[in-house]
């Protein structure tokens, strides 16, 4: 096992109706003055920001509110939160909505403090200092309410950038799994797929004997095999919802990668789909991931079978261990397919012609990406090109 | 699953050396005056307090110590650490050790600030504020290094109480593997024993659905399964010592316990065996658990089904699902024999005749004591009389 830090003081209040102690929980962090941030129309119109401005409200917080957040958050929105706190004299950032949101109000929390662009800090700048920041969580999927990441796209050139630092952790991550029960189908798969997604990044490593690591990637997985099926089939399965809600966090606070290298080439492939197509990330999370599993299987047999025994059922084929690991592979194929993802090019509106300016884009050069194996450009088309003619 | 708030703020210094840091660690979250809090004689022996006074010098932190802690750490040595703490001035208190260290800083953390005798914490008082507190672990068991809890034992009429609160959890804590390779392989079993009884006491549960902490509680406790025995074998081995002392954290910072209703009984049951034999915790549970589950499992034939096949490998027999919960129930029991551990009074010297002494102590009363199942006063004298004669 390697030498590790883990940290994780988010306190995590989860449950029915518990948007409503938000108040008490942004006075329990400090708070006098809240930058309400969320994105589109539906966080007002189901009532939930009116709910929050109540507990607000209540607790003798003020409050103003920037609302209009985009999937793959912008630069520009940034720039107005970071002037509008600090024109309001704003203390503390609420983010009220999903990991967009949630990454936004990472941005302006940081930009506020920082003397200078804030982009810097997206450009290789260390964040040393943030307002603190609370969540109350609508989608089950990124993770950013228990993690120090923040991803925001500068519309320029269509940058994408990430930043992480322990002062960007929020204080506190309200889960209310009721809050989730009207997303669409579509988006609780894609959310799902993002999940398991952020512990295979994980789980496939060069580094031996993480039992413990092992064990716990296999719980977050094998509980949403078992419950994403279910919340797909009655969305208004609260216990569904509720353990696939906090299998997000625990797959994305860094506590099931302890101890050991990681890969997240499957993420990085994907970010050029969901850039140059406009897709749902864990959508192509649905077509890249199994596909990379096949390209690499061979590097480490064995782990794609304990993957395939444990987290997919598979009997083990003693006599031939690839036809396991392959089984496996298929079984996770079948899976995403089973709950309404894409698994290939064409479901997700992509092209094999593309490819050459994914990998472009992808930045490869003539060097390698890092991970549980190394790729070079060719390794990164040819994973294209499995995904292209994917099936089950 | 039911509401829950989870908070584990505690920071995480993971592996090898790492005890070589604890200067700048006292030193980031603000402590300029250490206590330096101990046990027994071994920790001085192996050079450890002098590496963490070299920590503390090279970071320029002052320190004073204490040692003489011992197992269920007395009140008469937490008063003496409290009058220290105030006479010097002590900012800062720095267990090193297991358990009983960590558990008895925790009351002179807690009792140095408060204005009255600290015992009133351990008898109903809340605990709102104590010393900053850091934790440098030498033994895999307790888990206090994570738990907001502390148990001191009264010297006077042999008081055992416990006490917690958030603001006695360890600001950081230093988990270095290398530490625990001395420990003797009963010591070891008896810690092994006590992290996989800290999860059972959570699996076993009434509330239904709550299938990510139930995968959680599993994937400790095969973890555990697996590298006990690696262990005990071969003493030096650091990647089973690794796993074992993490899943020791993880099995009682909180989060394999949440969003559901917990036991606790076997805990209660045992602290009457070391009570009157002076007999380690873990000995004690392994003599307890598995006889308290022989007892309760008609409550919930299918939840210890579950525990036999996901944690003990058996095959599930489906004409006759008592057996395989009996035959899980017995790999556990064969299990801890397996490691060294006792299974029945005669191997704890523990009499029979003393079982009305111990339900009385237990203090049950004409009342019942709240779990997985109400145990009356009958209940306990029939589970101590099953632990009599267990045997595999």
């Amino acid at each position: 096992m390697d030498n590790f830090n883990f940290y994780s003081p988010t306190e995590f209040v989860f449950g029915r109706g518990r948007e409503s102690e938000c108040g008490e929980y942004v006075k329990k962090y400090g708070g006098s003055k809240v930058l309400i941030h969320y994105g589109g129309g539906s966080a007002v119109r189901s009532g939930l920001i009116d709910r929050v401005k109540s507990s607000l409200n209540a607790s003798g917080i003020k409050f103003t509110e920037l609302g209009g957040v985009q999937p793959n958050p912008r630069d520009t929105l940034v720039y107005k939160g970071i002037e509008l706190c600090r024109n309001e004299g704003v203390d503390f950032i609420l983010a009220v909505g999903g990991g967009s949101v949630i990454d936004s109000s990472k941005a302006i929390a940081a930009g506020v403090l920082y003397d200078g662009d804030f982009w810097e800090l997206y450009s290789g700048k260390k964040v040393e200092k943030a307002l603190p920041l609370g969540v109350v969580l609508t989608i089950a999927a990124a993770g950013s309410e228990g993690s120090p990441n923040s991803v925001i796209t500068k519309e320029e050139g269509s940058l994408k950038r990430g930043t992480g630092s322990d002062v960007l952790r929020s204080r506190f991550s309200i889960l209310d799994p009721e809050l989730t029960q009207t997303l669409p189908a579509y988006q609780t798969a894609c959310g799902a797929t993002d999940i398991m997604a952020h512990v295979f990044e994980r789980y496939f490593t060069n580094t031996k004997e993480v039992e413990v690591t092992d064990r716990l990637c296999e719980a977050v997985l094998l509980t949403m095999v078992k419950e994403t099926p279910r919340v797909i089939a009655d969305p208004d399965n609260y216990e569904a919802r509720a353990n696939i809600m906090w299998a997000g966090m625990v797959a994305h606070n860094g506590l099931v990668g302890v101890g050991r290298s990681q890969d997240w080439n499957s993420h990085g492939l994907e970010h050029e789909l969901s850039a140059l197509y406009d897709c749902a990330h864990g959508a192509g999370l649905a077509v890249i991931m199994p596909s990379w599993m096949e390209y690499v299987y061979k590097h480490d047999v064995n782990r794609f079978c304990q993957m395939a025994v444990r987290v997919f059922g598979c009997q083990m084929n003693f006599e031939d261990p690839e036809a396991t690991a392959l089984e496996g592979i298929s079984r996770f194929r079948s899976f995403l397919k089973s709950i309404g993802m894409p698994i290939n090019f064409a479901e997700l509106d992509a092209k094999e012609e593309d490819i050459p300016a994914l990998v472009d884009k992808l930045g490869v050069g003539s060097g390698k990406r890092a991970g549980f194996v190394e790729l070079d450009y060719n390794d990164c088309v040819n994973i294209y090109k499995i995904a292209v003619n994917a099936h089950i």
